[in-house]
C-alpha cells in the first residue's frame, strides 16, 4: 500500500495557532455576514470614518441622496400607514390593558428613531398585538389595571426598557444568533395560538361584557364569556358584526387585487371615523355599546419617573421584557429580512436589533410600550410604494398632527369597533395552511408548531414558547447526539461510491467496508459513533448472511466531519483498538482541515501512520484492493508452499 | 446543460412514508447498537426465549458454562476486592457521614444484584468518594447528621432510592444518550476538583479536629482548619502521616511495577488493621486520636420505613439522588466500556443503566447507600485476575463473614487511617496530565474542564457540574448554529475539489462558486447559512479583487448534510431568489436521503428543476462547463451578427 497514495497528498500541516483558530471561531460565530468588510477595501481613513458612520447611522447615508421624487412616494406610504397607526394604536393599547393614548405616543416617537437607526426601508414600526396581550397577561399577576393604574402603568415602561436595553445588548453583542434559535414552526404555532386567544378575548368587547378574566387560557376565556350571559349586549354585537364584516370584506378584496391593498389599509381608521360619528349622533353608551372615553390633547410627556424597580413587582416585567424582546426581533428582523431577499440588498440583524433596542430605550422613557416592525403594517408600508425610512417620519409627523389637535375627536371610538379591528388584523396569523404545510414536509417541524399554539392557548403565552422552543433544541441536541452515517456502496459504471439505502444499487466492495460520517465527532455522540460503526462491523460479518465479507478495511469517510474535539479522538483510538484486535485496519479519508489539526495533535495520526490517510475514496479504495491482492498472492505462496 | 447528467442518475426517489422515517429514527436514537440483534437470526420461539432471557439476566448465561477452573481465578480477585472494600466502605461512610457499618452494608447487598443483572466481567460494586461527598453537602443543607442521626439516614437512603429509580428509568427508556453529554472533560474537571476538596476534608481527620464546616467549598474549608488550630493534635497527624506516606509508595510501586498491584490493593486493610493493633494497645483516645467505634454484629437491617419523602426535605434527596445517579452511571458505564473496548467484547450501556438502578433500588431497601461501579476497585479486580461477575458474590460472602463474624474488631480504627485511606485513594483522581493534554488538544475541552474544576472548589459540586455542562451545550449548540462550511478549489492534476483554505494550490473554476456545506440545516443554523453563502458570493465577486470571477454556477456540495427541516427548505427558497436576482443559477450536488425526500415535498426540486441536481461534483462542473461554452458561443455570434 504504499506510495498509492503519493499521487494525491494529503495535507498533514500542523495545527494553526490557538489565536488563528480563536480569531476564526470568533468571526463566523459572531460576524458571519462580515458586515465591516467594506473598511478593508478603504484606504483613506477619512472615508472610513465615513463608511462607518454611513454603516451605524444609515440615516446618514440616505439621507444626503434624498430627493423630491423620493420624497413623494414616502408622503404616500407615511399617510397610509399612520392611517392604520391610530387604530391599532388604540385598539392594542386596550389589548396591553393601559390608556389608548400611550399607543398613538408608541406610534410617534420610536419611527422616529428607527429612521436614523433602522437599516430597513420598508419596516414600518408599530406595536405588536401578541406582545400587548403578552405584557398585560404577565403584569396582571402581580398588579391589576383597574385598581392601580399608575402603578402597572410604570411597570408597562419598565418592561419596555428592559427589553430595549436586551435588545441593544444583544445587538452590540453581536448575539442575533440567539433569536435564531425561534425557528419558523414555533413561529407559526406562536402566532396562531395568540392570535386564536386575542380572537376570543375580543369577545368581550363584541359582547360588551363588563366582568372578564386576566388569564389568557382558552378554558378561562370561554368560561368568562359563558358565564356573563346575562351582561351580553346584542346592540354591541350587532354594531361588532358589521364593522368586523366590513373589514373581512376588504381583506378579502385585497388578497383577490393585490393593487387594492389601500383599501384594506384605510379601512380600520375608516371603521373608527364611521363609528366615532354613530356613537355620537346615536349615543351609544346609553345603549350599552361603551366607547374609548377622554383622550388628552399634547405630546409624549416624559415617563422616566414613571419607571419602577421596586423588588416586589420586578419579577413580571423582567419576565414580560425578556420574552417580548425575544418576539419582537424575531418579528422585526424577520420582516425586514424578507424585504431585502427580495430586492436583492443585505441586512444585518445585530444592526437591526441596536436600532430597535434604541427605540425602545428612549419609547420608555416617553411614554411609549414596546414597539417593533409589525408584518402587516410593514407590508402595508411596502405595498404603498415606500422608498424609504422616511416614511416613518411621516407617519410619525401625522401622528404629531392627530395628538396636538385630532386626538380629543377619538373619544367616540366604540370599543367594540376596537374589538373588530383586533380581530381582523389578527385572523390573517392563525396560518393553518402553513401548518399543513408543516404536517406534509416535515412532521417533527409540525410537533414543534403544536406544541407552540397548544401551550398558548391551554397553559399560557410563556408556556407556549418555552415548551416549543424546548422542544427545538431537543430536537437539535439528538441531531448532535446521532449523527446521520451511511454505508457507501460502488454506483456501477462510474467513479461513485454513495449511500446503499439511496441508491439501492450500489455494491458492496470485497473486503472493505466503506463508511460516511456526518457531522462535528465529540463527547455528545462519540460512544454513539463507536457503537454505529462496530454495529456497521458487525452487520457486514453477520455469519448468518450468505453475502459475508471478510472485512479487512474499514475506511471511514471524514469528508462531511467538520470538527472534533478531544473525547472525539479518543473514541477514534478506542475504535481502532478494537479494530486491531478484530485484525482490521482503519483508513482515514479526507479529514477536513480543524479535524486534521486535531489527529495531528491528538497523536492519532501517528497511531495509525500517514500512509492510512488518503485524500479521496478513489485513491483510498485503490490502494486497498493493491494491497488485498498482494496479501492474497501472499496466502496463496505460503498454500502452495506447504 | 442536458443529458450530461444522465450518466450518473440521481435518485429522486419520493419521501418514505412517515411510519419508516420515525421507526428508523427511533432506532438510531435509543437502539444505536441493535441490542435484539440476535433476536431476528433465531427462528424458534423457545431459543429466542432463552435468548432474551440471557440479554436481561447476563448471569443466566454464564452461569450454566461455569466451573471450577474460573472459580479459582474468581475467589482470587474476589478476596482482593473485599479487602480493598472493608477500609473503603467504612472510611467513605465517614465522608457521608452515615455510620460506617452503611459502608460495609453497601459492600454486601448491591454486588450480589450486580453479579445477577449486571453484564461486565469486571466491574465491582462499591460507594464513590465524590458520590459520598456529594450526597453529605447536599443533605447537610436540610438536615445536620449529627443533630438528627435518624432523619438524616433515612434521607442518605430515600436520595439512593431516587438514584436507583432513576438509573431504571434511564435504562428501561433507553436514555443512555443522557450520560453522553458528561464529556470526559467534564468528568476530569468534576473529578479533580472533587478529590482536591476530599483531600483538603481530610485534613480534619489528619489534625484530629472536632469542629468543621458543612460546608465544601475550598474558601470555607481552608477557613475551618485555619480557624480551630487550638485543636490541632500532633499525635494523630504524625500517625497519619506515617500511614499516608506508606499508601502513597504503595501507590508508587504499583506503577512502577503493575504486577505487584496487589500491595496496594491490600494496603488500606493493612493500614487498617495495623491501626486498630496500635489503637487497641496505645489507648490511642487518650492521646487524641478518635476511633470508629463501636460497629455492630449483624447483616442489613431493612430499611424501608427508614426511606421519608417528608415535603419538608424531599427537595434536597432528590437533588442529590439525581446528581449522585448521573455521576455513578457516567463512572460505572465508562468503566464496564473500557474493559469490554479491551478485550473486543460489546456492552450496552442501557442494560448496565437497568443493572445499576435495580441494586441502588434494593440497596435501598437494605440499608445500602448509593453504590456504582468504582474505576480504582474495578481496575484492581481486573488485575487481580476476575473472570467473571462472581467475584462480586465471593466479596459479598467476604462482607457477609465480616458483618457476621468480625466487624466489631474495626471498633478500633482510628480515623485518622481512614483519613489517610481516602487521600491515598482519591489523589490519583487530580489528572493534572489529562488537563495538560486536553490544554494542547483543544482550548475549549480545556475550559469546559476548568469550568468544571474551579466550580466544585469554589462554589459547590453541584454547581461546578452543572456549569460544566451547561458550557459544552452552548458549545455543542454554537456547532449546530454556526457548522463550518468552505470553498472548494480544484486540485491540479486530479479529479479532486478540495478545501481551498486546507490545501492552497486548489484553483478556482472560472465561472463558478463550488461550496461544501457540513452539517445538517435547519432553524438554527439556516439564516447563518444564507449570509454565509453570500457573503462567499460577494467575496467571490468582489470588484477590488483582481482574480475577480464572475459567477454564473454556484455549486453546493450537500454530501455532508445529513438532514434539512422546513425552514432550511425555506431558507433555500430564499438563497435561489436571490441568486436569481443576481442571474446566477443555483446547481446542488449529491443530496442525501432525507434530504433529498425533503427537498422534493417542499417542492424545492421543482423549483430548480432535476437537471440542476447531480450526483458528483465531476459531474455538475463538467455540465456547468459545457453549457458556459455554449454560452460563450452564442455571445460571441451575437457580437459577430452586431
Amino acid at each position: 500500500m504504499t506510495g498509492l497514495n503519493e499521487d494525491h497528498k494529503v495535507s498533514f500541516k500542523p495545527q494553526r495557532s490557538f489565536a488563528t483558530i480563536f480569531k476564526s471561531g470568533i468571526k463566523e460565530a459572531l460576524f458571519p455576514d462580515d458586515p465591516f468588510s467594506f473598511l478593508k477595501k478603504e484606504p483613506s481613513s477619512l472615508r472610513r470614518a465615513k463608511l462607518a458612520m454611513n454603516y451605524f447611522v444609515p440615516a446618514s447615508e440616505w439621507l444626503p441622496k434624498y430627493n423630491l421624487q423620493l420624497f413623494k412616494y414616502d408622503v404616500l406610504a407615511g399617510i397610509t400607514i399612520a392611517s392604520l397607526a391610530i387604530p391599532q394604536g388604540i385598539s392594542y393599547a386596550k389589548l396591553a390593558n393601559i390608556p389608548p393614548i400611550i399607543g398613538l405616543y408608541s406610534s410617534f416617537v420610536p419611527p422616529l428613531i428607527y429612521a436614523v437607526f433602522g437599516s430597513s426601508k420598508y419596516v414600518a414600526i408599530g406595536t405588536l398585538a401578541a406582545s400587548s396581550l403578552l405584557i398585560s397577561s404577565t403584569l396582571e399577576e402581580k398588579v391589576s389595571p383597574t385598581e392601580n393604574p399608575d402603578l402597572y402603568l410604570g411597570l408597562v415602561f419598565t418592561a419596555t426598557l428592559i427589553s430595549g436595553l436586551l435588545q441593544l445588548a444583544l445587538g452590540l453583542l453581536r448575539l442575533g444568533i440567539l433569536v435564531d434559535f425561534l425557528s419558523h414552526a414555533t413561529i407559526t404555532g406562536f402566532m396562531g395560538g395568540t392570535a386564536t386567544l386575542i380572537c376570543l378575548q375580543q369577545l368581550k368587547g363584541i359582547f360588551g361584557l363588563k366582568h372578564f378574566t386576566t388569564h389568557t387560557s382558552i378554558v378561562d376565556v370561554l368560561q368568562a364569556i359563558f358565564s356573563h350571559t346575562n351582561e351580553w349586549r346584542w346592540q354591541s354585537a350587532v354594531v361588532g358584526v358589521i364593522f368586523l364584516v366590513f373589514l373581512l370584506f376588504t381583506r378579502y378584496v385585497k388578497e383577490k387585487r393585490p393593487n387594492l391593498f389601500w383599501v384594506s389599509a384605510i379601512a380600520p381608521m375608516l371603521c373608527v371615523i364611521i363609528g366615532c360619528i354613530f356613537a355620537y349622533f346615536a349615543h351609544a353608551e346609553k345603549h350599552g355599546i361603551e366607547i374609548v372615553g377622554e383622550l388628552k390633547r399634547g405630546l409624549n410627556p416624559l415617563s422616566f419617573k414613571d419607571i419602577n424597580f421596586d423588588p416586589k413587582y420586578i419579577s413580571a416585567p423582567i419576565r414580560a421584557g425578556i420574552i417580548t424582546a425575544f418576539i419582537a426581533l424575531a418579528e422585526g428582523i424577520a420582516i425586514g429580512r424578507s424585504f431585502a431577499i427580495m430586492n436583492n440588498e443585505q441586512t444585518d440583524g445585530n444592526k437591526e436589533m441596536v436600532a430597535f433596542g434604541l427605540m425602545n430605550i428612549v419609547g420608555s422613557f416617553t411614554s411609549c410600550y414596546l414597539t417593533s416592525g409589525p408584518f402587516s403594517k410593514s407590508a402595508v408600508n411596502y405595498n404603498a410604494g415606500a422608498k424609504t425610512a422616511m416614511t416613518n417620519v411621516v407617519m410619525a409627523f401625522c401622528m404629531l398632527l392627530v395628538l396636538l389637535f385630532l386626538a380629543p375627536l377619538f373619544k367616540y371610538t366604540p370599543l367594540v369597533t376596537l374589538s373588530a379591528i383586533i380581530i381582523s388584523a389578527v385572523v390573517g396569523l392563525i396560518d393553518y395552511q402553513k401548518a399543513y404545510h408543516l404536517f406534509k414536509i416535515d412532521k417533527f417541524d409540525f410537533l414543534i408548531c403544536m406544541a407552540a399554539f397548544l401551550g398558548v392557548i391551554f397553559i399560557s403565552m410563556e408556556m407556549g414558547i418555552m415548551i416549543s422552543v424546548g422542544i427545538s433544541l431537543m430536537r437539535a441536541l439528538l441531531y448532535i447526539a446521532r449523527p446521520a452515517s451511511c454505508k457507501l456502496g460502488y454506483i456501477p459504471d462510474s467513479m461513485l461510491y454513495r449511500d446503499v439505502e439511496q441508491y439501492p444499487g450500489a455494491t458492496g466492495i470485497p473486503g472493505m467496508l466503506l463508511l460516511q460520517l456526518g457531522s462535528p465527532i465529540y463527547f455528545a455522540n462519540c460512544s454513539y459513533l463507536r457503537d454505529r460503526i462496530l454495529r456497521y462491523i458487525r452487520d457486514e460479518q453477520d455469519i448468518s448472511n450468505p453475502q459475508a465479507n471478510d472485512i479487512v478495511y474499514v475506511l471511514l469517510d471524514l469528508g462531511g466531519v467538520t470538527s472534533i474535539d478531544t473525547t472525539g479522538v479518543e473514541v477514534l483510538f478506542e475504535i481502532q483498538k478494537n479494530m486491531d484486535a478484530k485484525k482490521m485496519k482503519m483508513i482515514l479519508i479526507n479529514p477536513r482541515l480543524a479535524v486534521m489539526e486535531k489527529l495531528i495533535t491528538g497523536r492519532f495520526i501517528d497511531k495509525i501512520g500517514k500512509k492510512s490517510v488518503f485524500l479521496s475514496v478513489e485513491d483510498a479504495i485503490e490502494a486497498c484492493k493493491f494491497s488485498l491482492e498482494t496479501l492474497k498472492v501472499t496466502n496463496g505462496e505460503n498454500v502452495v508452499n506447504t
